[in-house]
């Protein structure tokens, strides 16, 4: 096996990923909305070499979300922010393609582009929240649709990307020329679903064109991301499933005739880490406590419909519950049902791991290192995404604890290698489509 | 007359208003994608006390438009950025109503709001430039239709912005309430153009809501203002005509229930100013320089659907063009053609006058001065947006020669007021719609 470096994206959301994280003494508990935070977050995870801040999002709440969705920042808004307060990480975040228009889009996040010096990564999601559509005056596309919509939005987005070749803009100002209109390209695209004429009244940047991140894991979305992924956000159950997954996609990348090394897979990981074992479970167990039963059984409910599970025993086998979970979080209510039947948990017990499961990365920095060294070195992903059930607590351990344990292993440098984000992720620059022949073939040879 | 203060906004748009200020060698060719040059002027600027900075913004290029406009930061991205790196100054940026969607934008501008710490303003358009149509897979709304939309859209903005009272999230880490659920308001608006749910993801911020900027001149862009404008960007042709829009535009605000003080008039200005008015007239002279006479004519032709202007003598008298004209841009054709007719000049002359007018505030520091002062005093304006036909000589000098002289007369002062962008517009704090009536009512007392 050959000694890979690991590569890191860091979640910024918030107080954490635990639904109860704003309650942790470790940070503040409005982070959500707290730029200094962010801003902390950024640097701090600067300074350790991760190689890029990622922003989720969603476009849709009601008084029964979970706390830190309630109130967030707007990831674009956010990340031109931290762009500015930080000097190299890179800079991604989640934009829906069923809810935006791909001009305005293709221009926000060039122009992050250009503000961050070619830091820019859009995470491509199609929501799968069927409320958004309350808030856009239009009805929510179903699955297939969505993801017919996706790729011919990011088709006219990195065609607009594209309309400047990286010399067209001249500025002389001898000759008076400020552009060489035969490098200037409109894109007169006309599809089922938009027709946009072009030119983006935005240049290239320094690394070409922002970095696509995909974020679905069904058939569509896997087929999305071989056609246009540089990068996959996914899931990480275990490192035999998230392999599998890593496989899938790099089929898919070949199958579109690009290569296995041009989409990189990072699945989320929330590590939990201490100076010994015991002090990671007490962790752990210190972040289940954040949450009471009560609040365990409403958020198992969001997965079913907002399914009342308070009126059943908690401590009763997990309910029959026939029909209800067959929603857009099907994959994840199948799951949790086998498992359930498998296993033959109670409710509580059920309700307590999914609003709190137990970390696939817990334990010593040594043991999580080599854990992480060991999925990368079996294939099963590029590089991993943390994503902390309690942020403050989680980035701070982890830098204390792990990063030193990879650097011991010769498996990370703090040193990003490039200015760019893709240099970042170890991708080409972005050769534009109107590139020459051999532009094309040196990008390609890499 | 009162002694009131001077306000002052500034135009970031990239080198400067003039079409070929890139030219000019004061400022980096680059300035309007030099992220190092907004920062520069976004500071500059704050530590002269100017109050805000002022964002335009267009959705349509093509390769006959002006330099400027070809490449450009997108608003909210480049404010966001730009409000790390200021502290005070207010950021107002330029979003189109006719072609986005009313809860991304009310989100991304309650970010910003919160990343600037209650500096945000959003300057609503609703596009004249018909060619916007082919970026947006939609057909252009006509000029009606236009307001009619942009008036639900701020009635949607404005409700989602209040969905959450100032006090509705608790974050009580002992009792485990994040929020109180009486205090989150879902708008559940459903109007001719827009169905939205909420309640919004961003509480309000430390200016209650974003500071709405309107700049139309229609009557029914008065009509808009009135009702919903905080302030107001207009053009400056004369202090009487100035005055008239700004007498009819508080008219507005009276017939909608406001004060004649709730909506502040910001005329833009392009002052060249240097040590003696000869000086001041070279510089003029200079920036005229920038363009050839081909140039000029291309320039005039923008307004009339791209006239071949050079088909004609440019020494005869501007030519007779019948319908040509009766555009988007009738407002400017007719008085360019009037104008012509009345001075009886030569096609050169308007070509040349309207590529590169000469500014109404031109002198020495003390003239400047006193004829701003003087606007004011008439009750032509409240204050001024600053667009210097090339912005960094522009902005350099009006500090150097024209604050002096206003500080001089006791008008002006360095120290912005207070911390919010209302603040420095003498708005008070927006109370929520939903406040209960002590509060509305202390807000209407001032
Ligand atoms: C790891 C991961 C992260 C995701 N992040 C977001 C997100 O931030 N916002 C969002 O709206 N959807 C997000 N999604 C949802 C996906 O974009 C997609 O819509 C959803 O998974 C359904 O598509 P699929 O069936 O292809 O998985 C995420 C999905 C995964 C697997
Ligand atoms: C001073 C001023 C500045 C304007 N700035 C912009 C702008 O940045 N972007 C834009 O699309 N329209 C801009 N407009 C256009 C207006 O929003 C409006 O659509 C146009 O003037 C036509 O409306 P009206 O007939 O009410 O004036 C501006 C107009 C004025 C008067």
């Amino acid at each position: 096996m050959s000694a890979r470096p690991i590569s890191l994206g860091i979640m910024l959301h918030g107080a954490g990923g635990h639904m109860n994280s704003w309650k942790h003494p470790a940070g503040p508990a409005d982070a959500s909305v707290n730029l200094d935070f962010y801003v902390s977050q950024a640097r701090k995870a600067e300074e350790a070499g991760i190689a890029f801040a990622f922003v989720a999002d969603g476009l849709y709440i009601n008084e029964k979300s979970i706390p830190h969705f309630l109130n967030r920042f707007e990831p674009l808004t956010i990340l031109s922010a931290l762009a500015v307060a930080t000097r190299k990480i890179g800079m991604a975040g989640t934009v829906s393609t069923s809810y935006s228009d791909p001009f305005t889009v293709a221009r926000q996040f060039a122009s992050l582009d250009l503000i961050s010096g070619g830091r820019a990564g859009w995470n491509v999601v199609t929501t799968p929240l069927e409320g958004t559509a309350l808030n856009y005056s239009r009805p929510h596309p179903e699955h297939a649709l969505r993801y017919e919509i996706a790729d011919e939005y990011l088709a006219v987005t990195q065609g607009l990307w594209d309309s400047w070749d990286d010399d067209a803009v001249i500025r002389d100002r001898q000759t008076g020329q400020f552009f060489d209109p035969a490098k200037l390209h409109a894109l007169n695209h006309k599809g089922r679903f938009f027709e946009v004429a072009g030119p983006l009244n935005a240049p290239r940047s320094k690394q070409g064109q922002p970095v696509i991140f995909q974020a679905g894991s069904s058939d569509a979305g896997i087929v999305l991301a071989g056609k246009y992924a540089d990068a996959v956000f996914t899931h990480s159950p275990s490192l035999e499933e998230t392999r599998d997954f890593t496989t899938r996609v790099k089929d898919a990348a070949v199958a579109h005739g690009r290569s296995r090394d041009d989409v990189k897979i990072y699945p989320g990981i929330g590590p939990v880490v201490a100076e010994t074992r015991e002090a990671a479970e007490a962790k752990y167990h210190a972040i289940r406590a954040l949450l009471t039963l009560d609040e365990a059984l409403a958020y198992l409910g969001r997965y079913f419909d907002h399914h009342d599970f308070s009126q059943y025993d908690p401590d009763a086998p997990f309910p029959d519950l026939g029909e209800i979970g067959r929603n857009s979080f099907r994959s994840t209510t199948d799951r949790i049902k086998a498992e359930a039947r498998e296993k033959g948990l109670t409710l509580r017990e059920v309700a307590l791991a999914t609003a709190t499961p137990r970390p696939t990365f817990i334990g010593t920095g040594a043991e999580v290192a080599e854990k992480m060294i060991g999925w990368i070195d079996a294939g099963a992903s590029d590089g991993f995404i943390l994503g902390f059930p309690v942020a403050a607590e989680g980035l701070e351990d982890f830098i204390r604890l792990v990063i030193p344990e990879l650097e011991a292993r010769g498996r990370y440098s703090r040193d990003l290698p490039g200015e760019t984000l893709r240099d970042h992720l170890g991708l080409p620059f972005k050769v534009s489509r109107h590139a020459g022949p051999q532009a094309q073939a040196r990008a390609a040879r890499g």
